[in-house]
């Protein structure tokens, strides 16, 4: 493996984000199993791209049945990508009823912007002040969660995601609501005054970059509205929070209670396989449509088309969705009761099948707790040690961010739970040494 | 049909571009021909995505069988990325040793522009003044080949490809040289003195979106050094020319005798599989890797890797790209041999097997012939009646563009030709009415 990891050095450099300080060769996978190269195996809380499961036979199979069969761009027609823009467009509200597909999260995002850009006239943009959307320009200069070196475009006014179990713990519902949207009207303003105006606010319904903030109730609604005020699109970014993950909803924004213009779309679309899509209205794709010429080569062929398709229908047959409801529900108790044996961690933060706490240096209770991202990385390590794959996010690296693919059972859940337990018992054996 | 159609306008919008005055429907496809849902055979005179032939069992296979062990990114090991890294690294020019993989052209092209930015410090981009190379935000402001709506960046600055076989025919090629390259010294002086300085040159090899134009020797080695002397990057775009495409070199700006200091990757890399790549020296990478966090989720995945090395293995094994110098020179030929037949068509242009000519209002040699898209949209639709199928570039939309798989075999070659004299033939019969 050192050899492999020399190969890699020599190839695609140094920089190419490994996890673990050990990391790990992996050889093949199922459902939410890894197997390494020696032989040991590791149970998946962590990825969520292999949304259905590692190597779902239906998806595989998807996959190599059309691509011996058809693959081509949607310069000729094929029934493959039109019946599945209709399902999926079925899992969403109306008037989202068109559908660009794209290969991933960036390229639907950075299609979001050009068409929020055309669509107001203006280049504003609102963004979390600890986000990720992904590595287009468009997108660098509208990073604040992770370094690149464009820094900030003089149009990018970052704001602050507030976070009931977080920083803004303790404080009035009702008044953190009414300080973070003055905000929001603040940045609107600054915008407005820079003569950029406003063109979009771009977010994750999870906030999950960000730590899983939990927001105040009528805070992503209340951001929307503020934006459209001002003539800027709603870009509800499902990368993370989409196809279920929440559980409660197909759609993270559902969540929010609101149907944002555009909706873009990645990650465990199709499994593992490259693709992406940016939802929107007839009206909204009127406008773009006749003014650019669009075209995607990869984009809509047949064989991400039955991907995506094969997906949809794992999701449904397998009830994978109602999965995350239950799962979700036993997570939540189960986290809250390790709280009570370890008050330095946080309350449980996240929706269904994403969730996570944060890791204190002290219990949260006493004066001066603060976040500790040595420890929350112990910790990850650990998990790592007794074979179940999660890591951490948060401004502070100090939230574990535990996401398994939805086709978990609950013996596994319990699995990641106990294991958890365990790790937590040693963190805090060494805490109080 | 009408119904599909009808369906996908009430998806995909009726904007998404489709070939032909009816649209062909296709269900399934090998090799070269491609089968369209009334049983109707076309052979694919056009499709470069498909390069080593549609729905080729190697590639199948390989994506099948690594779908169904292991699909992950990059964050943890697994050889099939770096095995891949290596063979494809080994088809390329020292310095270029490093390897970035993307999803496609766009997101390889976005990212060289990155590069090339923070390498420079400047923004400023010599573009062909009439090419396109991807969707992105950042692309659509150097796109001057279709209609984007965000216009040309302030930053950009197109140039005039000379082509010795289009505008330039009958001048002196060291005049044309001369003239050409002192546009570009004129372009950098602009870039220099509006404060944009001089980021990259991104451009085509084989200049195909321009209509195949062939440059005077030393265009494009002088149009480098000048932007190098400036502080700037080239940019060799080898998703038209790569892969062999052009039969003389396994990528197009080794027909050049130049080394681009960023080669971007798309279309035909994967099979159609949504793959792309930046390929870079380790000196360029060890600059922008410590600068940025560059994560793509799907980048490197294991099944994207095992298409493309299928492609490499199938390119070898079945001698495509001697196949496409041999099929090159033979279309060369033949084409020579119908311009005698048809004087109001131009000189064979393009390399391997991308080619094409100018289709005129007159014969070439009478005053006053101009290019004639009519009769061009004619012809494509001719040969689409008699199934075979082509498509049309260039700046005056006359330009016949042909560029079957690699994997079209001569007897296949000489179907398209004889098929194309059918076509002339008619048209000529029709011009002379």
């Amino acid at each position: 493996m050192a050899d492999l990891l020399q190969r890699r050095y020599s190839t695609l450099g140094p920089y190419s984000p490994l996890f673990y300080s050990q990391p790990i060769e992996f050889v093949r996978a199922e459902r939410v199993w890894l197997t390494a190269r020696d032989g040991q195996r590791y149970l998946d809380g962590y990825n969520n791209v292999p949304h259905v499961g590692h190597s779902h036979p239906r998806v595989v199979e998807a996959i190599a049945k059309q691509a011996a069969t058809l693959n081509i761009h949607t310069r000729y027609l094929n029934d493959r990508v039109v019946d599945y823009a209709e399902n999926l467009l079925a899992t969403l509200d109306r008037p989202l009823d068109r559908i660009i597909f794209t290969n991933s999260g960036s390229e639907s995002n950075d299609l979001a912007l050009r068409i929020a850009n055309q669509h107001s006239g203006s280049r504003g943009l609102l963004i979390s002040d600890f986000s990720y959307h992904g590595h287009t320009q468009a997108l660098a200069v509208a990073t604040t969660g992770l370094v690149a070196h464009e820094g900030l475009g003089a149009h990018v006014r970052p704001i602050r995601i507030p976070d009931m179990d977080g920083p803004d713990a303790g404080r009035e519902e009702s008044e953190v609501l009414k300080s973070s949207l003055a905000e929001v009207d603040g940045a609107i303003s600054s915008l407005q005054e820079a003569g950029h105006g406003v063109a979009a606010v771009l977010f994750d319904s999870l906030f999950s970059t960000e730590g899983l903030n939990r927001v105040p109730e009528g805070y992503v609604s209340g951001l929307a509205e503020r934006v459209r005020q001002a003539g800027g699109l709603v870009i509800g970014d499902e990368v993370q929070s989409g196809f279920g993950r929440t559980g409660r909803s197909f759609w993270g924004h559902q969540n929010h209670g609101i149907i944002p213009d555009l909706v873009t779309m990645g990650k465990p679309m199709g499994n593992g396989h490259p693709i992406g899509a940016v939802a929107l209205s007839a009206p909204l794709l009127d406008e773009f449509g006749p003014r650019n010429m669009y075209f995607n080569t990869f984009g809509g062929n047949p064989v991400s088309a039955a991907a995506g398709q094969a997906v949809l229908d794992v999701l449904a047959e397998e009830r994978l969705i109602e999965g995350a409801v239950a799962g979700g529900a036993a997570i939540q108790t189960a986290l809250r009761e390790l709280r009570r044996d370890y008050p330095w961690i946080g309350p449980a933060k996240g929706a269904g099948l994403f969730f996570g706490f944060e890791v204190l240096d002290r219990p949260a209770t006493e004066a001066g707790a603060a976040p500790d991202p040595a420890r929350t990385k112990e910790i990850v390590e650990a998990m790592r040690a007794r074979n179940v794959l999660i890591s951490r996010i948060g401004r502070n690296d100090n939230v574990l961010k535990m996401r398994p693919p939805l086709a978990i059972r609950p013996d596994e859940l319990a699995m990641i739970i106990d294991t958890l337990a365990d790790v937590l018992a040693a963190a805090d054996t060494l805490a109080r040494r």
